[in-house]
C-alpha cells in the first residue's frame, strides 16, 4: 500500500493528485518547488515503475512543467529524482530565475525560508486551480 | 541542427548513441556519473520535446539505470535535468554510494577528481559494450 513518507509530507502541501502522481508545494518561499511522488507502494527508483507508468510520470513532469511556465514563468526547470535523503521516489520539479537566491546553484541541501502562512495558502489555491484542469 | 554544447563536451566522454540520446561519461571518478544529451536542436526544458521523444526519453533513462546497476551496483541512483550551468536539454544518471566522497549530497557543484587515462579508458570499454547491446 503507498504511504508518503513523513519528511516529504511534513516539508510540503498537497496539491492534489493526477491519474500516477500526488503533487504537492514544497513550503519554501524562495522557489516555486513541486513535488511529484507515484502513488505505489515500495518504489525508490525511476525503473521500479512499469514502462507504462515511467511514460505517465514523464506526462505528468510535462504537466507540472507546463503549469509552472503558465503561473510563475520561470527561466529555467529544473527537474530531479535524487532520492538521496527520502528514498521513496520522488521527482522536484523546480521553476528556477536568475534572480532567484542561488542561482545558478541547484536547491538541494539550501536552507530555504518558509512560506508564511497566508503566502502558502495563495500559492496552494493557485496551483490547486491550475491542477484541477488536469486531475482525474 | 544539433550542436553539442561545448562545455558538455570537453566534460565528458562519449560512449555512443541511443534512438535520441547521446550518451556521454563525465569525467568524474568519484562517481559513475552519465549523461543523456537528446539529439535534437534548440532544447532547452523537457517539455521542449514531443510527448513521444518525452516517453523515448524516459525509456532511455531506464537502459542506462539497468546498465548502472548491472556494471556498478549503486545504492541510489540521481537521475536530474538542472540546466542551470549548460542550458542545452542533458539528463544526468548518476549512481551514488553511502560511501562515495560526499553521500548524500547532490554532485552538483561539487570540485570532483578527474579519470586517470587508463581509468577513463576502461570505464568507457565497460559502458560502450553495454550500450551496445541497446544501440540503434
Amino acid at each position: 500500500m503507498f504511504q508518503l513518507d513523513l519528511r516529504l509530507e511534513n516539508d510540503s502541501f498537497l496539491i492534489g493528485e493526477l491519474s500516477l502522481c500526488q503533487i504537492r508545494l514544497m513550503n519554501c518561499r524562495d522557489f516555486p518547488w513541486l513535488v511529484l511522488i507515484p502513488q505505489r507502494a515500495n518504489l525508490v527508483e525511476w525503473i521500479d515503475l512499469e514502462r507504462e507508468e515511467q511514460h505517465q510520470l514523464s506526462d505528468e513532469i510535462a504537466i507540472t512543467s507546463h503549469i509552472l511556465q503558465a503561473l510563475v514563468t520561470p527561466y529555467k526547470i529544473n527537474v530531479a529524482a535524487l532520492g538521496n535523503q527520502v528514498r521513496q521516489l520522488h521527482v522536484h520539479v523546480i521553476g528556477r530565475y536568475q534572480s532567484d537566491a542561488i542561482w545558478p546553484k541547484p536547491v538541494f541541501g539550501y536552507d530555504y525560508a518558509l512560506y508564511e502562512e497566508e503566502e502558502a495558502r495563495r500559492q496552494l489555491y493557485e496551483f490547486k486551480t491550475a491542477f484541477n484542469s488536469f486531475g482525474r
